[in-house]
């Protein structure tokens, strides 16, 4: 089983979207698709334009120490990304970031999970505590939780299934992943705990409607400007037992954060919230481009899904009033949640007849008729993702 | 049992470093002296004198992917950094880099540590593997090992004393950490795994005999050049499914390892080789400037160690020829292996003493007669270090 696990990590992570960039202008030169992993590089013609404010530059003899900042209980956490963190927050108003809330600083939101499992878990408990969450559930939270066989936490399955009446973690992702809804926890027993992963609550992919108020939420860089390569998420976390066992975990694990990387991070994160309390500002913020970008997929894919006839289905979201932006807005999530309506499996369907690799219902914890198409590549793949599902109403239907 | 582990995170990590670095000057001021952690701070001003050659310039919209290079089995890893290292490696001499081994990149040697425990066991045997190391052994080896409390591994002491007939895996540190010797393995039972860390086989610290040939080896940029905080580590490996399992374990723990992080120590090492390659160099090439610094800085602990009249003891090492050098070198290990031969414990004498917080001998997995002292930091915290140590004689002999 380990080698499978291993034998499969290689293709998920091999992306071939470098030949589909190369020679994507028509499907006769048949390159491979890869849209099953969320690559965020749709920002990266924003930040080119952005030129030298967002550029860092550090010298040989800086960030030679562990610590950043040895008097705040996250001592790896580099004092520019805390403010730059708390700064945008309040300027997005999409989470409460008051003064006595901690942000702890991982590699990536990834490495965050982790911690809080660790955190919010106890080796004084005789089991395991359960881990579960609403399903469709982000496919890499179960593995995440399985692969070290912990005694401190075990996955659980589908939130919805969930009867067992023992301590449990729920994971609460919003707006969701694969699928875009607006979620809560669904268990709701005394005594439950809940990790809220907010990766994609962010103007781009959806109405900021309030301020989230958890006791531990996620972020991470890569979703929220397109920075996947830097490896930062955040949490932001109310109690300090909690804050402070993170911390452990992150030291246990890697010793900190890169500094290089958190440099970096706070002076994206610090530009785009430069950019969005000025109203003066020629051109778009950050968000107001992003949205306007992702708008314009999710309305291609739209048009596509009304012109094949009922091949595909794609949800529906509702219209809902962004207090950043200050008028009513649509969700565009990062992912297109693709149902098949004709075919058993959907994944095999999309890589057969188009060569578009995507990540199945099964991945997710639903059936297969389910898969999860990335809408964050390039452009140009995007164009020619779009060519491929419009091929496929023929393919399918035989015409 | 865990927030005793939470609230003893926090002293140990927080330094109070900068305030014996503000006011150094004599005894009277009283600053702690934190000496616990090897914090690599000799080295800056050599990074400072660097200058320009060492800056790294990253724009807006470098490094937003999550893939470095797709084509290769770590993904995740810089080709600038791999050249880098492989290049050191072979100008230095102290290991082997053979184009066949894989190189694998971490966020700090720890992180690679708990990725070679879970390459190097296996859930389809039906006890965890157990983990040695000969005794002294780094102090983070156990708890790193225990604190997931894994089905997959677990810890079990001192290797000098390992006689179960079972699966195991034997942590060697050469040059060790914290007494400086160089090792092998010692249990040597078919079938035994053995992780090599090599993080201090650096001519700076140890006379460079032969090139390290082992299945798995650590380093980290660290201990190598002094960057600590920008948390880059790599193995050399022999075999492709082993590389492959650590690969998959830094996916799914972390999605992979700064991009940032891996330009910037790829440029610091790429200078290092040049410098090392370029025999009309003007002034000193990094290592030969360590080698002075630390044989320096050995040569007053030693001399203090003598006019102590036997308070304290310390290691000897046998010269050898360091084919780096081209010399017969001295040992000038990152740490002093302390042993008081007055007291029972070592650790607590210089804390109550004179001020000087270090990690005892129970850490390592040995009596508290024996404390670890860091040789790596600040000059100025260096120079008060020799000076407190130099008055405990007084007070210990109370003349």
């Amino acid at each position: 089983m380990v080698v499978g696990l291993v034998e499969t990590a290689v293709p998920t992570a091999k992306s071939t979207v470098s030949s589909a960039v190369k020679k994507p202008t028509s499907l006769s030169s048949d390159p491979i698709i890869n849209v099953a992993r969320g690559d965020p590089t749709i920002y990266e013609p924003y930040w080119k334009k952005m030129g030298d404010r967002c550029k860092v530059v550090i010298a040989g003899d800086e960030f030679m120490s562990y610590f950043c900042n040895a008097m705040n209980l996250c001592w790896f956490l580099l004092p520019e990304l805390d403010n730059a963190i708390r700064t945008l927050h309040r300027v997005v108003g999409n989470a409460m970031v008051d003064d006595d809330r901690f942000i702890i600083v991982g590699n990536g939101s990834t490495q965050l999970f982790h911690a809080l499992l660790y955190a919010l878990s106890s080796p004084d408990l005789p089991d395991p505590i359960n881990v579960v969450a609403a399903a469709p559930f982000y496919s890499s939270y179960p593995e995440e939780t399985k692969f070290l066989r912990s005694k401190l936490y075990k996955w659980a399955g589908d939130a919805n299934c969930y009867d067992k009446d023992e301590p449990y973690i729920e994971v609460v992702t919003s707006p969701n992943n694969p699928d875009g809804s607006i979620r809560g926890t669904v268990v709701n027993r005394e005594g439950g705990k809940a990790i809220h992963d907010l990766a994609y609550y962010w103007p781009q992919y959806a109405p900021i409607t309030s301020k989230a108020d958890h006791d531990v939420m996620l972020f991470t860089f890569s979703k929220a400007t397109g920075h996947a390569g830097t490896r930062i998420g955040w949490a932001i976390v109310k109690d300090k037992v909690i804050a402070a066992k993170m911390v452990k975990f992150i030291e246990v694990s890697s010793i900190g954060v890169s500094r290089e990387a958190q440099l970096r991070a706070a002076k994206i994160l610090g530009v785009i919230a430069d950019d969005c309390r000025n109203l003066d500002l020629k051109g778009e913020n950050f968000f107001e481009y992003g949205r306007r970008l992702m708008s314009k997929r999710w309305g291609k894919l739209r048009e596509l899904g009304m012109k094949s006839n009922g091949v595909f289905s794609l949800p529906k979201y509702p219209r809902d009033y962004c207090k950043f932006t200050g008028e009513y807005t649509d969700s565009n999530p990062a992912f297109a949640w693709l149902k098949s309506n004709e075919v058993l499996n959907c994944e095999n369907l999309l890589r057969d007849e188009s060569k578009i690799i995507t990540r199945g219902g099964s991945s997710f914890g639903v059936d297969s008729t389910y898969t999860r198409v990335s809408m964050l590549s390039r452009d140009v793949e995007f164009e020619l993702l779009l060519e491929r599902l419009a091929a496929i109403k023929g393919t399918v239907n035989g015409n």
